[in-house]
């Protein structure tokens, strides 16, 4: 909802009223409602007999329809539900029935120099003194089920929602966090932690790289591009931060090579037994055989998506794809072009307009062209060859930069002039014809997208044979790595709901130094230097100076604490898990990660790898001093 | 003794006999032998109605007096001493007898990599792990008096020497140590910090970068002049890393508006008593109109100082004024120019040649001219104005910068080809000459120095009025500080002896950071990237791997203690001072000061003020473990 004139990022923003919540555009809420077991149901659609494609396309299509089916059952019952089965390594399969909440509003969210207080700089990193909070609002229709956004909507009233602990907790105390993590990959072969290392972060971290000089560029020149490029550029900054230090972790734990150290201590103790010998052995040797396939591709897959995923390119191909894709039965889709998700898919194409930047997003692709123009022979982009040879006959496509950079423009002036698709108007309007008349408009990014298509879907068949594969070899060695390891492995996270338990705790970060859990406002006051990103406002330099710390205040700590460090094993899709006292009550919300400990998603690591959460204490001073949110601690029933 | 082939300084030095050791040179050995309050006789040679300048002449003559005396006295009891009154802020005058030791040896060095472990890097900071020691061994002649370098002098014995206490020190000890700490200025007006603040640091560590940027360019181009300026750019690089600590501690802690508060204060309580409050005032004032007079010359004399000081003008300087110095009595000379110090000048004399590098010596002149030449009206060098008239006529001196860039190469090629004070034999050949014959050499070198003297003297002559007219208010200002802050204010340290106690303790630098007091051999390994300044030998890693501690280990933390924090006030000059457990037995040797507290010399802070030493238990652990220094282990009765 951001623009150059009402940057709520920047200055926050607090309804005074429900009337004046605003939509938080993008945002939906799922609430979990049951969950089943439905793992004889998906396998019985395979047969040993299949090859890795025909596997993993007769246990999508299963998946399908026991999500359809479910979904029909609960709306007989009178439920608006949504349902997804999720793959637990090919071993488990379960369905998550969920209320997917699609009118969600922003009641509250602090000043950017509050709640992103230090930036960039102090992202990943402890001592940390961010408010990274903000209130939102779910609403339903009347008759209580999901329902898109309208006046008419009231508040979604949850069976159970969580009380604040206003006493907060101390140094040493237990505590829960449910949260979502998204992926961790703890129990991989070598083989597969090189391709990590070597191609996934490595290539990954410098495009992103290439695309955040680009961004920023953009930023300098024009401040209403910076507001819209503002939330893309977070999230590769993110990715950078946290992959550099991925690939840190690697090294500093020697991951890889201890990874294979393991393989071969394991390969001697099964030397005895010629059967176990020989399955360890070819296990084994089917991973190497894998990722040493999937390598070939490798770099030309990695630009491929990139270009076809994000911006108005990625905007044509979603397009392009649901032409075809619409012609389809439901069952026969993919699974994001099923009836259930093009609201989504609409919304997410509205929604584009105020992210686009067209001079950041030409320059992005001019990139991607010229990395495509630079890929070695078989792994070449026949769509791109294509290009090449049009506008630069007779030259080598990789020789003299100039003129391939001037050609390449050239090309690029007439692929922006020749489309619609830089209007969210046009692109609905487009979302909704048929493949032919798609096609008869003869948009150029269109035609751009219909030329990528084959090698895109030839990508995508790769890797859905990729995990046909591994939904065969994986659940074999898990059995290994349980009987070897000694003690049940706990599964790898896969964006389903995972309640964690640990413990407030420091670390030692490095020889002589150790970090406490708690940060204060003393502490926010000493980063203070009035220059983003350690600008805070005047009023809370004042405040902490007089020691106002209201009911907010720390015994031990005699300040209000501001964040605070956990055991807990958590990762990306943690953010916003609510962090629990042992009575089930709210000490604060986890955000973060430390820098130390971002190769855990690899391997854990008790003494380095902390959660990084803010104190529900400075979260009610902030609003409560600082902002003045009475109706906000009220509905709290702080107030 | 480094030179590119036999680089000590990089590669360490262990002479495994007393024969092997080489001439420490440049490197003088004082050992204190009795001191005495002169305050008496030195002041009873000035009177109130001298002026400033009168006031500093007569008492510099008086202590110079004092000081020739004594030293006859010992000559008489056949002892060949060296005797020095220090002051005291003016109120008191001790006079200091030492044994002055010249024949000093290297006996033992360890690498660069261990002994500067860190390097720049880690100046000034904590965590640490440099092996900062060094072992030399002073000599006398065969009748115990101090004498030059030869071969039939025999190894000093003092009167007592410390015992290394094995069992090293622990978090929390008492400690003591013995130094000779060079300034503090804890007592000084608001007038004196604020041109410490904005005229002193800022200026002089601009143009300390200025040089560096200067040496490291001629680093690079030359490893023969990497090794010759070594020496400087680490002085220069430490000089600008402590003063931009002092800048950002006069920042945190608002020194200056603090200091002028405090002022305020105590014009408020005097306020009732009119006698006090005209005094306090007319004192403060005095202050204020010192600095104030000072300022107007400050940049010049910076500039004229920095171009006279050091390299070949500054060779050129000292010979050309030793030619005017040498034809008055000893007493009327300047101090450094008397008898006694002759020696030790025409050792520095040829000690220059070790780290003249001409090219580097030129572009600082070069640039330090061109400073000059930018300086504004009032504040302009005459001397220089002549030689912009000279070699741009016509032209505004600061007019464009080409044709005056060219000319100042022009007017540089002369001036180094027309010297001979390149070499060290010409050097010391000038040295001997009169005045009149040492004119007639025309030697561009001295030529220039000769035209820069009189503003040279006139600037001496400034700061020695300045000094004057301190050494009248400061006790006056003293009274006033010991009498307000309640409790009796030790000096600040002067350069002479001082015992210090405190202990063992960590600190915590910045909000929810704590640092430990010791750092171990496994930070050295955990720091160690194998790339300067981070490449510790390789045996010490594997050492380290095998936990071969030997009897070096410490208990508590497993490991051998690298570095160590006290909280002792120590300042520049108590580098390498002894520290002491409560049975005065050498537990260590300190090195430095942490960065948070190097302000600490304008204002001592007792949560963040500490000092940094090598753990004896470490010293032990290199020259046993990595060097095999058997023969220094010996000595110190450890093996």
């Amino acid at each position: 909802m951001s623009t150059p004139e009402n940057n709520y990022i920047e200055h926050g923003f607090l309804a005074k009223t429900r009337a004046d919540e605003v939509p938080a555009l993008g945002y939906t809420a799922y609430v979990i409602d049951t969950c089943e077991d439905v793992t004889g149901r998906i396998l019985s659609a395979t047969r040993s007999s299949m090859t890795p494609l025909q596997r993993y396309k007769a246990i999508d299509r299963r998946i399908k329809q026991v999500e359809k089916a479910a979904e029909a059952r609960q709306k007989k019952r009178g439920m608006d539900a949504y349902c997804e089965v999720s793959d637990f390594a090919g071993a488990r399969y379960i369905l998550y029935t969920f209320l997917k909440l699609r009118d969600v509003r922003v009641a509250y969210v602090p000043s950017r120099p509050i709640g992103e207080y230090g930036g960039e700089t102090d992202n990943w990193m402890w001592p940390r003194h961010a408010a990274d909070f903000s209130f939102l609002r779910a609403y339903v229709a009347p008759d209580g089920q999901p329902a898109e956004f309208s006046k008419a909507n009231v508040p979604y009233r949850p069976k159970r929602y969580l009380r604040v602990a206003p006493e907060g907790i101390k140094d040493g105390e237990f505590a829960l966090i449910i949260g979502f993590p998204r992926v961790t990959h703890r129990y991989l072969t070598s083989y597969a932690l090189a391709e990590y290392e070597t191609l996934g972060f490595l290539q990954e971290v410098k495009l992103s790289k290439q695309m955040v000089s680009i961004l920023e560029h953009a930023s300098d020149e024009d401040l209403g591009a910076a507001v819209r490029v503002a939330g893309r550029m977070k999230n590769l900054n993110n990715y950078i931060k946290k992959n550099t230090g991925v690939l840190e972790g690697f090294k500093r734990f020697d991951l890889r090579a201890r990874r294979a150290e393991q393989e071969r201590w394991w390969a001697r103790r099964v030397e005895a037994d010629p059967a176990a010998r020989d399955k360890y052995h070819a296990l084994l040797a089917a991973f190497k055989s894998l990722y040493e396939t999937r390598a070939l591709y490798a770099t030309k897959d990695l630009l491929l998506e990139n270009a076809t995923d994000t911006g108005l390119l990625g905007q044509a191909m979603l397009i392009y794809r649901w032409s075809i894709e619409k012609a389809k039965p439901d069952l026969d889709r993919e699974s994001k072009f099923m009836e259930r998700e093009i609201p989504d898919l609409r919304d997410g194409i509205a929604i584009f307009q105020r992210g686009f930047d067209p001079a950041s997003d030409r320059a992005i692709l001019k990139m991607l062209l010229k990395e495509m123009a630079d890929l070695p022979e078989g792994q070449r982009v026949r769509a791109v060859d294509a290009i090449l040879a049009q506008i630069l006959p007779g030259k080598s496509p990789s020789g003299e930069e100039t003129p391939r950079d001037a050609a390449l423009d050239k090309y690029l002036d007439g692929l922006y002039l020749g489309t619609g698709l830089d209007t969210d108007e046009e692109r609905l309007k487009m979302f909704d014809l048929s493949h032919d008349a798609l096609v008869k408009q003869a948009d150029s990014f269109i035609a751009l997208a219909a030329s990528l298509f084959d090698e895109i879907q030839e990508g995508l068949d790769r890797r859905k044979a990729f995990e046909g594969a591994l939904d065969v070899l994986t659940p074999q060695w898990m059995e290994i790595v349980t009987r070897e390891s000694g003690h049940p492995a706990y599964p790898d996270a896969n964006s389903t709901m995972r309640l964690n338990y640990g413990v407030v705790r420091g670390y030692s970060p490095r020889d002589a130094v150790w970090y406490d859990p708690f940060t204060t406002l003393r502490g926010v006051v000493e980063k203070n230097t009035g220059v983003p990103p350690f600008n805070c406002p005047a009023r809370m330099v004042e405040l902490a100076r007089a020691k106002t710390y209201g009911p907010y205040r720390d015994a031990i700590l005699d300040d209000v604490p501001v964040d605070f460090l956990t055991t807990h094993d958590s990762t990306n899709g943690n953010s916003g898990s609510p962090v629990l006292n042992a009575r089930g009550e709210l000490v604060g919300c986890l955000f973060d990660g430390n820098y130390e400990a971002v190769s855990g998603d690899f391997a854990f690591d008790e003494d380095l790898n902390r959660s990084i959460s803010v104190d529900i204490r400075y979260v009610l001073w902030v609003a409560d001093y600082v902002d003045g949110a009475e109706n906000i601690l009220r509905e709290l029933q702080r107030k």
